[in-house]
């Protein structure tokens, strides 16, 4: 599937759809569409993905089969300066992908041009309609079930979980994905966006994606938010339950210290919020921090970068690694022991 | 307001609406429906609330205002047993009012005798449709903000919360609530089942009540589940860091050690989940276990009761109180320290 890929002035920092499709996905992406870095290149900003030109609107791409919005600001609304690249894509045919709150199949100009030009709109967020509370069952399953956790959002879960998976399968391990946000469902084209789903029925949620992939030998359930964040700490906490883990992995942003977007809140030390996500977990079913994943990426030097990983190991007790600098061997042989 | 309550089936024990509205409403109850034991009254099963027949449906009730859908079985659907009992409410004009996932408000036959009949129906579960994410500014509000947790469903939350509210008043304290679910909304005419919400915008709902009720002095927060909870801990996190307590009141049942439905999942010791409880807040907003409020109602001696309480009181380190049995002035005193 060819497709573009909107993320105005957000590529690539704050466009975690975006860069987590363009690393992850099999779609050939044709452009990404950023009025600020118009002109540049996919690969000036995001090594190890296939280069793609970031161009200012819709109109300046060729044929593509989809549009993806490959942002989702902290509250997940729409921002109407978007709204001419929808329509143009819409106009022209094509799918319209979006991971937003706000589900753009609802909106009355984008569902009649769709409707016009034969063109479907999918909004990953919109949860099925069929979800109930959990049973409490989901350590039944077969797979081995490991969850990325994090001290914040936006702190390498997705990430981890995808390199998780790819190693598995480079090893030749019956493994999948259960992805709980909109990049991973955009990327996996199966999931459930958890923190789209009524309260009561997020635990549910998730306990029905492990019920339904725990064949598998290996489950990676991709986490979301932070066990102790002022906004997003019912999904997180939801998750845990919900996925009953053997096994965490807890992703952290080297040097970080306070929420990001509430700076006023600061980030327990990373020992202490393993702690915390063992002791919460543990009455619903018992579980440990067996690896670690270090965002390094605002340590320039290469050597300072693994002292940060062998300092975060021994802070939660547990090997460590950053999975996109250094690869997630010795984290994956942790969880498999 | 002269009402009736539906509770076929559940009347008392799990009709938690039904007897928080019987015990805290300043409605007047015509009757309770519960077809198991029709015949006999309100008097016989809970005391020291204003009596009422119960009767076998509808059409037993003489003239009310409004009929309330007194019971949220788990996974809040609606019973189709309950339907001729809805539908006669709303054929003589009755507004009708439900706290269960599913809207009746939406179901087609409902909607249209509440049209035909001039009738109301009010769910109370359905959310504002403007909500959104948390900022972590609950804490700034004048108010001291109480939020009574637990270590399971059903262990004396919503009590504790009007009791407590009771007990300030009497004081000429000035004291609200935050209602966060059916019943307490049903009692209060105001609130947000948080259960209901998005779960990504179920921090903020709870935000929001505290800053709209912030110009009290006491603000007594109902908290929802329990944070290590199977199905709902997403729930009580979401409550906990929205509301950004002063003060925590945390509520058990004597005796229970397994989660309520979830029998399989055993409930920590009251000592420890405090400790969890305050963790898990810190690193939002510090707070501390303040108070306990152990359910005895299983245990028939007064003295019994109190020797379990006092256990209580010694395993969460605060002073403890059984709300209905023995009051919650000196748990007040603790909040108020």
């Amino acid at each position: 599937m060819r497709i573009a890929i909107l993320a105005h002035e957000q590529f690539p920092d704050r466009a975690k759809t975006a860069v987590g499709v363009l690393r992850y996905g099999d779609h050939e992406v044709a452009a990404v569409l950023d009025r600020t870095l118009a002109g540049d290149h996919v690969a000036e900003y995001v090594p190890d993905v296939p280069d793609a030109p970031i161009v200012d609107s819709i109109d300046e791409v060729g044929a593509i089969d989809a549009l993806l919005v490959g942002i989702a600001p902290i509250g997940g609304g729409f921002d109407e300066t978007w709204r001419p690249d929808v329509r143009g894509a819409l106009e022209r045919g094509c799918d319209v992908v979006a991971g937003l709150h706000y589900f753009l199949a609802d909106d009355d100009e984008f569902a009649r041009l769709a409707a016009e030009h034969g063109a479907d709109i999918r909004d990953l967020r919109r949860p099925p309609d069929d979800l109930t509370v959990s049973d409490g069952t989901a350590s039944e399953v077969d797979a081995d079930v490991v969850l990325t956790v994090g001290t914040d959002c936006s702190s390498g879960k997705m990430t981890t979980t995808f390199e998780l998976l790819t190693a598995a399968r480079e090893r030749d391990i019956d493994a999948a994905v259960v992805p709980t946000g909109q990049t991973g469902i955009a990327v996996a084209d199966y999931g459930i966006a958890v923190d789209r789903v009524v309260a009561d029925f997020a635990a549910g949620a998730v306990e029905r994606m492990v019920e339904e992939r725990g064949d598998h030998d290996l489950l990676v359930v991709e986490g979301q938010g932070a066990l102790c964040h002022p906004a997003y700490s019912g999904v997180t906490a939801s998750i845990l339950h919900g996925s009953m883990p053997d096994a965490l992995v807890c992703c952290h942003v080297a040097g970080r210290d306070v929420v990001h977007g509430y700076e006023h809140v600061p980030i327990p030390p990373p020992g202490e919020y393993a702690e915390i996500y063992e002791s919460v977990a543990d009455p619903v079913s018992p579980t440990r921090v067996a690896g670690g994943a270090l965002d390094t990426h605002g340590i320039d030097d290469d050597e300072a970068a693994r002292e940060a990983v062998a300092e975060y190991s021994g802070a939660i007790d547990a090997p460590a690694t950053d999975p996109v600098r250094f690869g997630v061997d010795h984290v994956l042989d942790a969880i498999l022991e």
